[in-house]
């Protein structure tokens, strides 16, 4: 039963590893949007209502990158085709 | 019952990993963020409420990324399907 | 059936961290080109519509990038050539 | 009874390594805020109740990914799931 | 049979690391262009057809290096001689 | 008696490491807010105590994160659970 | 048959990295050329015609650098001598 | 008597690394307050008092993360409680 | 037959890392360069032509950096002098 | 008398790790503050000495840091507590 | 035989590093100057010729330090001492 | 006579590498220090003999973290009490 | 034979990696010590002599630096003493 | 005569290392105070052999540090006392 050690373990480091390192870009690029959008704001007050709609517009992109991250370290965990490969093997 | 040290093992490891690695990018992202809106609020003073609300929308929005990582880190400590499945297997 | 074993515990690495690091760039690159767009929408609120529209049609192109890391990540998962060639070789 | 030496060595080694690392991120971004905070204060005294009620909601939003890291790292030390496990299991 | 082995292994750690790595210059870069051209338009509205044609000639230019590497990726996954000489060679 | 040296080498290793890299976050971030503070005292010297005030209470703040990193460093050498199971059963 | 083997692997891994380290460079490159060039456009209209022809002759040749490693590329998988060699050779 | 070996080894390691690595934040940032503190005197030097006083204070506080470290480290050097317990058994 | 194995697969791993590692500089200066040369066109029109034929001239200059990696990479695939010898020494 | 070895080859090693990487935080942010230090009395001649007399203070403070490094560098050559341990241990 | 392998094989890896490394450097600085001048004669254009002489006897010396790499790598190749002592042990 | 092997070995390889890396920091720190004086001096020409002072007397400060590698570098070399010790211990 | 073996691996593994990694701090000094010199002879025609008579001083000062390495990579392959000693030993 | 191996052998990779990493420091040091030191010269001409005078005692303290690293280099590869000792004992 050593093939379910292998594909267990690699499915917990990689699903783990891919939502941390994953975090970073989108995490310091949402900041730096988010820190402009406030200085813009604060610069010219009367296109605020413009500004908070292109902002959450591109943050929603940004995060999207955020969750491919998310869903291949979900499915890895709780749909993952290797190990229902290796289990229906086993249960045979 | 070497299978359960493996992914015992695997699950601290990369649990603690996920969250310390996953922390460094939005906790930078906030703090940039946060210190364009004083910035702002002291450039602006009259607009201190929309930039507060965007702010803290914003933050919310970093936030989750940071809480995608605590997430997978305490499904693989408290809610781990491989980990579940040694253990009935064991059971057995 | 070491075979399978290589195959899908490197088709489960891979997978994440093609996307895990892939996201990084296109995250910082979508987030630079939003907070300069911000900023050009308050410097220049009557080109807006003209902003907007640029930025879209770029945001698409950098998040071309990762969808191209994605799309390599999900066929290593659910298409994988060399998966299906195991399992075909392993089913005769 | 080797189970017990990797699970506590593992618990060990992550339980800091979680703290430290997890550190890094949010004194960092902490500091970049209080810095700025200060700055707009010296720029517009009048607003100085303002910026420092937002300062501090927003450092403990910061403070609080540390802490994502601190109860992942004491979790670990004295609530662990797996070492109870193990040591349930010896015990029987 | 090991020789499929070790083919398939490499193409599938080479095909994901290929994209993941390829990914970072092109889309920082497209992000820094991008950027300069929003930041252009505010300046000179004027001139905002002559930006944006050599933007989307120069970003086409960038994305070529990111599909340099997308060819690379999948003629290792889809049309890889190594690996149709070593089914061939055991077809025979 | 072999599982002391784990336990005991583990625990003085990560003792040391998580207070050594835990102290570049919160150096480097009260570093940068106090030379903010002190410019700001200079540019606005009527404010010098709402700025020291606010001051400490965020190095305060920051400070308490690499107290974090101390508490599990001291911890892990005077009042580790898992040294002291080991102990109590070599004793037995 | 030995030698096949580690022909091929390298051939594949080093394909691969070649391309996908060799891409870095020249994209950020044009894209600081590239953006500069709207930004002169915007700053000098009138001498649109000479900057976008410098431009891409630049361009050009920055992209001969990313060709080179294309090439490389190229020749490591479809025209690799010491493949051809070893081929002729196990012909024999 | 091997024990000894690793505790001692251990012991040496990371008393010299804890110091090393925990002494290049607080120098860099003390050199910046510093750094600023001097500006702010020559900005302001009606000030002076002011200022150097906070800065004292705020150096004492900096300093305090780089002592953490230098405790661990004379710890690990001359109270080492692992060490204490080798030898007392070792004199049994 | 092993020699002929390690000239070969050093070859390999070598000419396509040199030609890899040796873009980076080369595209980021001349990038550098190009972008320069581009805001000096658009700053002084009239010095167009001196600009634009110095920019080549330098341009060169660098590109010729990049061409020696190139040479030594060329040269360890097709004319490499010590794969000749082992050859050489095996046609024997 | 093997001990003697490890615990020799750790001290030498880690005394000149620990002074060599001690260096770098205290001579860069000395370097900062002396070059501030330099800038400011150019900018304010009347306030040299309070500017010199603050700048001795603080670099003493930062080179105090680079001093706890070559204590313990020190001691652990010439009174390293192990060393005199194994020693008299040897003698016996 | 196994010598001549060890000096080939060490031959060919040191030659592509020394010239791949070896050309960041000098790329990096002739593209900093280049930029320079082409600055420089915008803003001077009466010194043109002055500028590029001295631009000229620059780049040949920062070039200088790129062909003492690529001596090295041709000597290693072409010329190499050690590799003509064994040969010349091995014709006897 | 294995003893000597490794305290020489080890001798060697750490003072090498100490003087070589404690050179970066302060060669750096220096240079900072020096670039400024000289530019304070263009400033303000009637303060260059208190400059200068101020100057020499810091960079010998900075110096002295140099000359602490310098010495611990040397000490291994010429002046190691484990050698001694070791060279007695044959000598006996 | 061995020692000739390990002497002349390590001459020029150690011949080549000393003149690469030293040459990039020269090149990049150099190249900035050259724009500057550019620039200032822009900002300055009429001191271009003491400008030029002062940069070529001043580069070759750092000149120096990298032909130490130089001195040292090609006394390692043509006049290495430990070479001498062992090829002389041989002879015997 | 296995001694003799490892000391020409360290000595021959540290004595490499040691001038190429010592190296990186004071060039970009000297580099940096080149820079200011003839950009200051165009801002005040007549301040001009002040400045280099300045200039030359502050480049002699930096290029020590190199030298520093240039003794110990030719220390170990012609003045070795490690050497000499096994020599000697070899002779005896």
């Amino acid at each position: 039963m050593e093939m379910k050690d292998i594909v267990s373990l690699a499915s917990i480091i990689i699903a783990g590893l891919t939502i941390a390192i994953g975090s970073i870009g989108p995490a310091l690029g949402e900041g730096r949007a988010l820190a402009q959008a406030l200085s813009s704001i604060a610069q010219q007050p009367d296109e605020a209502s413009t500004i908070t709609r292109t902002l959450f517009v591109g943050l929603a992109m940004i995060e999207s990158v955020a969750i491919y991250c998310f869903v291949i370290s979900v499915i890895l965990i709780f749909a993952n085709p290797f190990w229902n490969h290796v289990v229906s093997q086993a249960g045979k």
